[in-house]
């Protein structure tokens, strides 16, 4: 899979590109991911790639030119790309997301200031525009790494036979229930039982009862909107009756 | 401010902190982050960090030891810290909870595979476990990335005189307005009328009306947050009377 990465700090990329899964993922070719400076298709001659904005207001905003000649610039480079705006305006990157970016040959990710880029950009030359959440951030860039990492770890390969990035998170609305290892007691906190008596169903049960009672508790959004089956309702009302 | 990061990929974090505004603060000293590698704590001689799940499953588990090792060689490094582990399993990042880590003199930063830290850790060691979003991603350190870029960007003298962090989006839960510079016609694409009228009544009232509608259409769960004025709802249904 091919990403082209617009920005105007390229070298924001350069360690994390190289190190640990993705790194790898780059070098056994799985991942390509090629950076394009929208500095060097700014059309004056001080390079300026943002400006004040018209009626007012503090910040600058990225013009458009450098933008959209950098994207005319990238876009023969390669199959027919899906172009993405990160910008705290767009839609929310879910895991969802990730699934169907995955099966695109080739994404351009534009980034832009995180807090301004002229509208017309978003308006007319690109196909959506994303968020990674709820903050601000001083620019895209560690945005598109976000987007570049949970998409590529979905890449036949890239995970190796290690885990199965399918059976994880966010497949519905539901956190994961809690991990132990190795020691069984640790500083006299211990490993929960059940996990130690080999009772498959058992482990099963107790693991979607852990998963269920987390999700109401720190995440009600996400809580409301799963479809509880009649098992699910009687693990919660069992985790209900052993609570403290 | 300080940040201690732990993490088994402290290369991931180099040319982030090198570069661009987060960089500048650290020349500057106005941040400073520590990176600390949580393999070095591992107590056994092939320093392993991570060990099968207990109750089986795919995916491997990070051991509680080198962590917790790790987080008491770091504890008396500065002031009393805010221990925050990142996992997919946290309450989620929003720009309130950079808010508040910004008023907090040191942070610690836990980045374990972002699929599975042993349970303890979260229980007994660590003040409170973040997620920045519902996606998965390799390991926590794009996590911590985004809240160190997130929070150092509330710093005073981070941002210099360039923009006021706290007049931005998410003081309320709304998107931002839509943002126009030059040049007024971008090849047919025309900077819209209001914003040249230097009416400051008129270009705040149309401000405000693009973004309700556009909260109310691309982030639906914002926007049922939202409580409007009597003014917001007239503008609002004027932006319905004019749309196509």
């Amino acid at each position: 899979m091919i990403f082209d990465i617009l920005t105007i700090f390229p070298g924001i990329f350069e360690s994390p590109l190289r190190e640990s899964i993705l790194g790898k993922a780059c070098q056994r070719g799985i991942l390509t991911v090629r950076l394009h400076n929208i500095r060097d298709y700014a059309p004056d001659k001080h390079q300026m790639t943002d400006d004040r904005p018209f009626g007012g207001g503090e910040g600058m905003v990225m013009k458009p030119e450098p933008i959209v000649g950098a994207l005319e610039a990238v876009s023969p480079l390669g199959p027919t790309p899906h172009v993405v705006l990160l910008s705290p305006q767009g839609r929310l990157f879910t895991q969802d997301v990730a699934r169907r970016f995955r099966t695109m040959p080739r994404l351009v990710l534009v980034c832009g200031r995180y807090e301004g880029v002229d509208e017309r950009v978003a308006e007319h030359f690109v196909d959506e525009e994303i968020s990674i959440g709820d903050f601000i951030l001083t620019g895209g860039e560690l945005a598109a790494l976000v987007i570049v990492d949970a998409v590529a770890r979905l890449l036949p390969g890239v995970l190796g036979n290690e885990a199965s990035p399918e059976a994880e998170s966010f497949a519905e609305p539901v956190l994961e229930h809690p991990h132990y290892t190795r020691p069984r007691d640790f500083r006299g906190y211990k490993v929960p039982e059940v996990l130690l008596s080999g009772d498959h169903e058992r482990i099963r049960r107790w693991r979607r009862m852990q998963a269920l009672a987390r999700t109401r508790a720190r995440r009600p959004d996400l809580f409301s909107r799963l479809v509880l089956s009649e098992e699910d309702r009687k693990l919660l009302d069992e985790y209900d009756r052993l609570a403290p």
